[in-house]
């Protein structure tokens, strides 16, 4: 089969051995694979992620010496299966799978490791129990998006946000953007999103993020220029409080909900919004605590390496969550790609290019350019 | 009145005018009143906070060149009330009351604003519908812990920890210790104490926890050695998820609960611990990341001042929360309150010392020691 290998930074097609599905595996013929950011990084930079990985436990992450077949947003059709592996689809059924694969005992994963080889190749293996099929309503360039639109929605899940919370993304490349279409699938009515690059922003308001702004000119925390005053704030709520008590002549035996629904109705906010740190470089943590208002909950989507700095006590007097998301659960992946079926997220306007394997070394140099692209799939077919 | 002053770092007695309240203010005689670590701090690093705080728009946090009467843990007797002031209590009741002040047209943090006179004085300030009657089966000393304890409480309720979590406390100062009684008292059958100090170990002991090691010796993760090791544990629930809907030959419409019951039952641990961390020096976030295991809940309590620094990759592959603690609402500190008089938490063990007013600067050099000291009491009648 054709395929893209990744050898010491350098992305060169190559003819490698065709894949031979072995028990419990089912083979897949690539339509389309996503291109996602965590490849650019792994590209450059896997050493130490490996590093990281190792220290908890898993010694089969890519290295730069490795000869590595990455891509993991992966959508084809069935091929074949291994010996004495249940046919869950008829051979031609489109499907999609979580890119993982046992292989020698254990379980890796596909196209972060050298023992999983992945999707930017004309063939890729998965196991049958996690492949999904595609509703014939989906085409492939749409599908190729289930996998990164399911980080999204786990993201969204892992901050609890309800219909009635206000969304703040900060970052608008593919996750920031996918965050933003899960945010209004859910039905969150406000979404603020901010971003540098006039292009993600123009993304970001197709994607439905209901305020758009240029943190050059624009604070995404205006909105929240009083109510993040945190002592202000605090002590807002606790006249308020007082004053409902007293009006009650209640002994403090009256639950504080009831002083947080008196604030509410005076117009105070006394629940922070959920913020998405979808940028990953160094500082951004510190520049969410110390600008997020009172209360914020803070969902870390981004992956900044390496040490970063911030200042706990800015944590600690707004009482600040920082929850940090990784990946999803089959459920949903699979929930993510009922959602592009039944037309609940629109995933088209993300894709912003097409290249064969002959072009994935170059469009890993494309992606570094904010306004031209965000997300490039590979058809190894074409 | 008789207080203990903080200025340019010093504590000196000296005779100040009696205090007067005003409208909306209740006077208390004080009893006792809690040393607080946090005095302990804002006596030699008020500055800092000071600047932290006016970055959030309260700009009367006590700084070095003030004149301030420190203490907020303060139990007393009403003495007065301010003129058209709803005389919530009889004169001679004994309350504690949470260490707000309403003055000058905004409110004040007791014992921590120059606007704001604290407990370390025959006489304190408080708000009639902030003031709580203690119960009479209460003594004064007992009565005094409440503001500490509802601070462990309120970390608790943040950690969402329930009966059967394994929870662990890193750092048995007053404020570690006051969060194993609330742990006990809130019914988490399995909570794991850790301190260098062997002293603080047996006041662990003492306040219920299950377990308490010296991290010196041993691992307060030993328990969780395989099940920190993230990856492999990721990939034995993926395995048991995919033999679990291979057994069911269920599509992947089956609800990953579904996978994470059949991982519970086959002896893995799909939720992490709920982690209190109680040291609040630099490098405890990045101790805590680096070893708690998967899907940890991290309460942070211990106020760590300036810059910190972590690795946010680490804390995404194991889906870490850090959650900032701070204060408590009023609910939290009636609670509190309840179950000191009804014995559900017993705080006696956490009192080591008590002094008079004479004696607190001498008690806050004593406090270093961890060995000797964990929660000493003014005592200003004496």
């Amino acid at each position: 089969m054709r395929a893209v290998v990744c050898h010491r930074t350098e992305l060169t097609v190559e003819d490698l051995p065709d894949l031979t599905p072995e028990r419990g595996q089912v083979l897949i013929d690539v339509e389309r694979c996503g291109i996602c950011g965590s490849d650019l990084h792994a590209r450059l930079h896997c050493d130490e992620t490996a590093a990281d990985v190792a220290e908890l436990g898993y010694d089969h992450f890519m290295r730069s010496t490795d000869r590595v077949v990455m891509g993991h947003e992966f959508v084809g059709t069935v091929a074949d299966h291994g010996p004495r592996t249940r046919k869950q689809f008829p051979v031609g059924t489109r499907v999609v799978a979580l890119p993982v694969l046992r292989a020698g005992g254990s379980t890796h994963l596909t196209g972060l490791s050298p023992l999983a080889s992945g999707g930017y190749a004309e063939q890729v293996l998965a196991i049958p129990s996690m492949t999904m099929r595609v509703p014939d309503e989906v085409d492939a360039d749409a599908a190729a998006l289930t996998e990164p639109l399911a980080v999204a929605l786990h993201a969204v899940r892992r901050g609890e946000v309800g219909a009635k919370d206000t969304a703040v993304v900060i970052g608008c490349g593919p996750i920031g953007l996918a965050v933003i279409a899960m945010l209004k699938a859910t039905g969150v009515r406000h979404v603020i999103a901010s971003d540098f690059s006039a292009g993600r922003r123009a993304l970001a308001e197709r994607m439905g993020a209901d305020v758009v702004v240029n943190p050059a000119d624009e604070s995404p925390w205006a909105s929240f220029a009083e109510s993040k005053r945190y002592l202000t704030e605090a002590i807002a709520l606790a006249d308020l409080g007082i004053d409902a008590m007293d009006k009650l002549r209640a002994v403090p035996l009256l639950p504080w909900a009831h002083v947080m629904r008196a604030a509410e109705k005076a117009g105070a906010t006394p629940r922070g919004p959920v913020v998405f740190e979808c940028v990953g470089i160094p500082g951004m943590i510190e520049h969410v605590v110390a600008n997020a208002p009172l209360l914020s909950r803070v969902v870390v989507v981004g992956v900044c390496m390496g040490e970063d700095s911030f200042r706990p006590s800015m944590a600690i007097n707004k009482e600040i969550d920082l929850r940090f998301a990784f990946a999803y659960d089959p459920s949903e992946f699979h929930q993510t790609l009922q959602w592009i079926a039944s037309g609940k997220v629109d995933v088209r306007p993300l894709v912003t290019g097409v290249v064969g394997l002959d072009g994935v070394a170059g469009a890993f140099e494309d992606l570094g350019d904010p306004e031209r692209h965000a997300k490039i799939l590979v058809d190894p077919t074409s």
